[in-house]
């Protein structure tokens, strides 16, 4: 039965967490948000933004009488949290995440939430810009952006209604696939293109330090847009890549043939198979641009 | 001695070489210009523009009594025109190129053009967008970028200067390196950038057609910022990787060594120097940004 909410508690206040609670006020989903963080300074400024009405870093006050917690914490911090919310949860509270990553979530919460598994609804909205912290949160976030749901078989389908349903009145465009699956298209769309810009940026300077720079000058907006991603949070992307270290370890492989098949192209001098290979690049991006839904930058 | 120019010659009235003519003529730096090209709808379209005052495919005519001409086809074309113009030269004519690629129009150059290298100055204006034909130019295109000069021991030092003249007049920012050089900058922060995008894409693509549009679908502003350059067009890019193919295949090779680096990082589970790679990738686009000029997109 997808109701309101009467008390959501937000683990983790940043542009995600934050950004959810924003737009779940804003569509009058939820009564009252109570915020738990490491720091003191953003939870005040959350609740000077109106983001949250209340915060506490005592798990059992905040989780009294709470029907939904999500966990919007870099993924690294996943299993401490699930251990410390575990004992305090009440029968019916649902648990819900934002992880780019989802098999090693569901370990780690088949690890420790025991019988509450049921009420825990692994979630991974696709969303988010190279700012974080409460004050870059915006109810607007998740606008026509996708949300996948990766549901257990020991899911109860209520639960599963009611996180779809809340992502629904963000704004988001809501699918679901297995957790396997999941971390299989993350990695080919999202996690290799991070790895790639940061290596990219690496590679420019290998060069000595002021003609890093200096080259650095001459590049086009090409270049610029190629690194946006390069400016990401190294702890996070740490630790996304370590939990998808399987996957990514195999798209690296497959991308490196793919390399490796330009560089023989170009020792022949095969015109033909080189203007194919880009042509079917191009073919693709364009045929996905006239497809895609229109997203709110 | 630097003049204003009587009569420019822009050969391919492109997005770069229609700009370059919209720009002299804002600038007030050219009475008279003839564009030559293969489409007759483009020329008449660059007419209607005021980009040219008129154009022809008759060389000579064309070339009578002008004092610049700009080389502004693809890269592939340069032999063949370089030889089509040899012959009508007037003697103090300048001729200059706009190519990614320096050192394979230069020993094109050397074989065609004689003894008027002394007014064939190599040039690249690093601009651009995803668009192409008259129909995109732009006069404020080279504002504020950067143009790289690789003047020829044989230059003739007045030429040089009225070439640098007009890119400033054009709001560029004039800069001159050796052609190997300039080959190997642009390599590393060009030319495999370009391909690491299509072949980011055609690794998307590796799944059946309908998967890896329905997975393109749930990417977020990162993926599609990386791979707008595989939406650039193949035959240009055919051919300024094979005019640049030894520089290449050298930075593929380096690359695919920092992958390889970072495969055995997942491996061993190396947080450590993991987030180190990410850390150092991440400063040394912070501290670019926060040096580079502005550019106007």
């Amino acid at each position: 039965m997808i109701k309101c909410l009467d008390k959501l508690v937000v683990i983790g206040v940043g542009l995600i967490g934050g950004s959810f609670a924003l737009a779940l006020r804003q569509a009058g989903q939820v009564s009252h948000i109570t915020g738990i963080g490491r720091s003191r300074q953003n939870l005040q400024c959350a609740i000077e933004l109106g983001i949250i009405d209340d915060y506490t870093n005592d798990f059992p006050k905040a989780l009294s009488g709470a029907d939904f917690v999500l966990l919007a914490t870099p993924v690294g911090q996943n299993a401490r949290i699930l251990q410390q919310i575990a004992p305090h949860l009440e029968k019916h509270t649902i648990v819900s995440d934002v992880g780019s990553t989802k098999q090693n979530v569901i370990n780690t919460a088949r690890e420790h939430l025991g019988n509450h598994l049921p009420f825990f609804i692994p979630a991974h909205p696709i969303a988010g810009t190279e700012f974080s912290g409460a004050g870059a949160a915006d109810p607007a976030l998740f606008k026509n952006k996708p949300v996948i749901l990766t549901p257990l078989p020991e899911n109860h389908a209520a639960a599963i209604d009611q996180v779809a349903f809340l992502w629904q009145q963000c704004g988001a465009v809501v699918s679901s696939m297995t957790p396997a699956q999941h971390d299989q298209v993350l990695a080919a769309i999202s996690h290799l293109p991070h790895l790639l810009a940061f290596a990219l940026m690496n590679h420019i300077s290998m060069v000595s330090g002021d003609q890093a720079m200096a080259n650095l000058q001459l590049a086009g907006t090409s270049l610029i847009d190629m690194t946006r991603i390069a400016g990401s949070s190294p702890e996070m992307w740490r630790d996304i890549c370590l939990d998808n270290r399987d996957a990514l370890i195999d798209k690296i492989t497959v991308y490196q043939h793919l390399l490796t098949n330009l560089q023989d192209l170009l020792c022949q001098s095969n015109h033909t198979a080189l203007e194919q290979f880009f042509t079917q690049a191009r073919d693709t991006r364009h045929q996905w641009q006239a497809t895609r839904k229109p997203i709110v930058k």
